[in-house]
């Protein structure tokens, strides 16, 4: 299992160029520290996912390709794959919950995908049917090379950008996002250093990293977060990419979280989903927790719906 | 009164790299065209104005900048003042009408200027005896070819980024950013057209542009629209720019400005205030009479109060 390297990280930024933004490092005047937001709710997408969505599927054989890509999702990876898959030009079959939002379903299907309503726990399964079924490629979350070097460009324009960066933090679940960006940043800095941020609810990789192996915690427990693209549970993949190149984690709870996508939309102008906005919450209430110096915070997404922004941002 | 050259917008993008934001340009595939927002609410002071008041205060003899630079306002350009002339390690005197929301003068402080409050119809008078006595030098908000020269760096980065753009969209009042945007345009991509849009409510520069001389509004008029920052008129100068360079204006309500602030919170998940909504807001509900293809809306600021910022986006 080896890990990803700064070359394929470089191959994933030229097949990504023109389809997902090279995001700016946002100045951050108002803060106590020199910060700079590397602001991924721009992407078309409204997050990250778009990088390693685009290329995972970018890598994909053209021929083999052409019979479609499979994910799934209810969240920014669905709407991703969707997306990379329709500027490819290819079909896509998004498997989502029976449940999920009437208007996640819609945003999919306007990207041309196939939206597949799957009974709870059967995601999986059905996914991998339709795999069989169309020969068609699975594109995975996180647990993927491909899509671990695509995340892995944030950590590359970070340091263009910020050569002299000390600090990078990034929220972290099932750990495509931090390890792609580690990977980057300790190819190409190596005195700098990279932490994740977790919400207390969903703190299983803060309790893995301290334990030195995988700890799981029941999605009864990590669903309790508002961060709903936080829920999940690092692979052995990104737990290796993690315990070799990320320095610390520090959790923030949720009124926390709140407070930052508040932050965020008033003093940079920005709107973050809860999920996007747990590395501002860090620093807003943890710096002690965290070395000094020039730091970037990874704003990872904006999806959030209408009426949860508006109680979030009320006064 | 000669315009604003290419030559001065180039000299004012060397000038304002590393201070100014290089925004890139958003895509907005929810929109009915193809469309990019140019984000200038991520600017260090929430918007545009700093790279007008920073390419100003940057072409000031250095030993005439040391004593010190002077602006009446009490909106973005008093901050993008303040800012540039802690950039430039100079000092700042910002006088602002008495009954200035306390936060406004606060964040000015906050950059090291000093706050001058004045009485109703003295800022200027106020403004030009600071500048006698001490010997320092006003930034206008717009009526200047600095300030022009800086806003136009706009428009050199959209046809950088987007060297076929048919449209380019800009709000206009004081008239300093559609007159640089529109002299960068136009000398690089003659074919691509810029519009201004502008408040129903505060409609002068279109009263203005029908007749072919500049209008008057009353400024209790101008003053009712939400977009408090489109409540100037323009100089002879940027009235000049305007004639020879813009190729159209729309104008829009105050519901649809509104709607605008809401549907970027929403889909681009960006920050507006009012006045930076208005080029989306004619985009929404005025595509009808602008010209087609590629455009790109000037987002100018997001510098918005966090309740009425609650407000616009209730649900």
């Amino acid at each position: 299992m080896n890990l990803v390297t700064i070359e394929d990280i470089r191959a994933a930024a030229d097949r990504i160029a023109g389809t997902a933004v090279r995001t700016p490092l946002v100045p951050a005047p108002w803060a106590d520290r020199p910060l700079w937001i590397k602001p991924e709710n721009l992407q078309p997408v409204g997050s990250f996912k778009i990088r390693g969505a685009f290329n995972a599927v970018g890598r994909i054989d053209p021929e083999r390709r052409a019979r479609g890509v499979v994910a799934y999702s209810s969240g920014n990876h669905a709407q991703a794959v969707a997306y990379a898959a329709k500027v490819f030009g290819v079909p896509a079959w998004i498997v989502v919950p029976e449940d999920t939002p009437r208007v996640k379903v819609e945003a999919t299907r306007a990207h041309g995908a196939e939206v597949v309503l799957s009974p709870i726990g059967q995601r999986e399964v059905l996914a991998n049917e339709i795999v069989e079924r169309e020969d068609a490629t699975l594109v995975p979350p996180f647990d993927d090379p491909g899509v671990i070097a695509g995340q892995g460009t944030i950590g590359l324009e970070i340091v263009t950008d910020l050569p002299d960066v000390d600090l990078v933090l990034a929220p972290v679940s099932g750990g495509g996002l931090i390890s792609g960006i580690a990977a980057a940043v300790k190819a190409l800095r190596p005195a700098a250093q990279v932490w994740a941020v977790e919400p207390e609810l969903a703190a299983d990789t803060a309790a893995s990293l301290a334990k030195g192996e995988l700890v799981s915690w029941p999605v009864e427990d990590r669903n309790r977060t508002i961060a709903d693209g936080l829920r999940s549970q690092p692979s052995e993949l990104t737990f290796r990419h993690q315990r070799a190149h990320v320095d610390g984690i520090i959790t923030v709870s949720e009124d926390e979280i709140r407070d930052a996508v508040a932050v965020l939309a008033h003093r940079a102008h920005l709107v973050a989903e809860p999920s996007g906005a747990v590395t501002v919450a860090g620093l807003l209430h943890h710096a002690d927790q965290l070395p000094a110096g020039k730091t970037v915070a990874v704003l990872s997404g904006g999806n959030v719906d209408p009426s949860a922004l508006a109680d979030l941002l009320k006064v």
